[in-house]
């Protein structure tokens, strides 16, 4: 996290505030080396922030009809556009790891700092309420986008044929207990998602039911 | 073009309209296999297109400010979230590879045929709708999208030092002609980006100055 900047390596030859937002654009590179837990569906190797980002705004217009309370579609975009941002300085915290979840809120607070403190003041006040929003999930767009955020991986762990839900010590209850926010914000979703799991169960691909503590959502 | 859809190695326990949109969500994951001529800022390996994607994504709220016409920043995101789609299919055609531009376009139409069409009707359309409408660049929001999708990966060459600038044959001519959309769009990005290809010609990053036939924008 005190790492210099990427653009100091070649600083730009354009200065003033085009040139700030520019090496904010440089900076947020990094998200693209940031591993989840995730396999892709196309290739079997781990997916990046990045692309999960992408992932999430194709989504969240293809399947905003399903949100159960009326969403601004473009704002939700933005939302997941920017809602892994501060993972470039605080990493990715995996959802069934709950030792690295018990500081996550910290690490991530302090990233934000740092991270948009790179924008100009009124941009980095713009992006930092994007990310907030998210986070405290208070408006519907906010829920929504967090139900695609759980979603995506859980499609991804569909066609590993079991994913990060082979994770020890997880059973289909687990699952269902930390996908609980898709069903919050969309019914249909949450159903799919209920029809996920237990086709994995079936599948083998997820421990049966009730092993093991669910925890926190 | 005719390989199954990924989808089918895993068939999903959920049908209808909504099996459909979830049919086509995980086939578009090819996209983080679709590699760019472009290397990352971050670390020594070439881009995807779904980072590209999410990276434009980013970058259009960040500078909508220069916009020389007044543009719907919601509706420009959506564009670049879409943009590079059929690149799954028909595969990336680097700006400066000549002879892979000569059918392009063809490829590009019979793409998009494929992959819209996974979609339920309606949003077939919507989704085609918007791929055309960044190709025709008739609209401001189209015109600002494609200068942002010219801009990126000059960054990263900036960052390379040199990255596609030194392909053989390109000249600071010829990268100023292919990067006119940006001027067109945004007198302001269109200046940074001349300010680049000056740095970069004094650093010896990309041939001075006019040899070579500058071809086709």
């Amino acid at each position: 996290m005190d790492e210099p900047l990427l653009v100091e390596r070649r600083p730009l030859p354009i200065d003033g505030r085009l040139g700030q937002q520019l090496a904010f654009l440089i900076e947020v590179d990094r998200l693209k080396t940031v591993l989840r837990a995730s396999t892709l569906a196309a290739v079997d190797r781990r997916e990046n922030d990045a692309e999960h980002s992408w992932h999430l705004a194709l989504m969240v217009p293809v399947l905003a009809e399903y949100a159960d309370e009326p969403i601004d579609v473009g704002h939700t975009i933005r939302l997941v556009v920017v809602h892994d941002l501060v993972e470039i300085y605080a990493g990715d915290t995996p959802i069934y790891d709950d030792k690295l979840r018990t500081d996550q809120a910290e690490r991530e607070l302090a990233a934000a700092d740092k991270l948009f403190g790179l924008l100009p003041a009124d941009q980095a006040r713009e992006f930092r309420a994007l990310w907030d929003e998210f986070e405290e999930r208070r408006t519907p767009e906010a829920r929504f986008a967090k139900a695609i955020d759980r979603l995506e991986p859980n499609l991804l762990n569909w066609m590993a044929g079991g994913g990060t839900w082979l994770t020890p010590g997880v059973t289909a209850d687990v699952v269902r207990s930390r996908t609980e926010h898709i069903g919050q914000a969309s019914s249909a979703l949450g159903e799919a998602m209920r029809a996920l799991i237990t086709g994995a169960e079936r599948n083998g691909w997820v421990a049966a039911g009730q092993q093991g503590d669910p925890g926190p959502a």
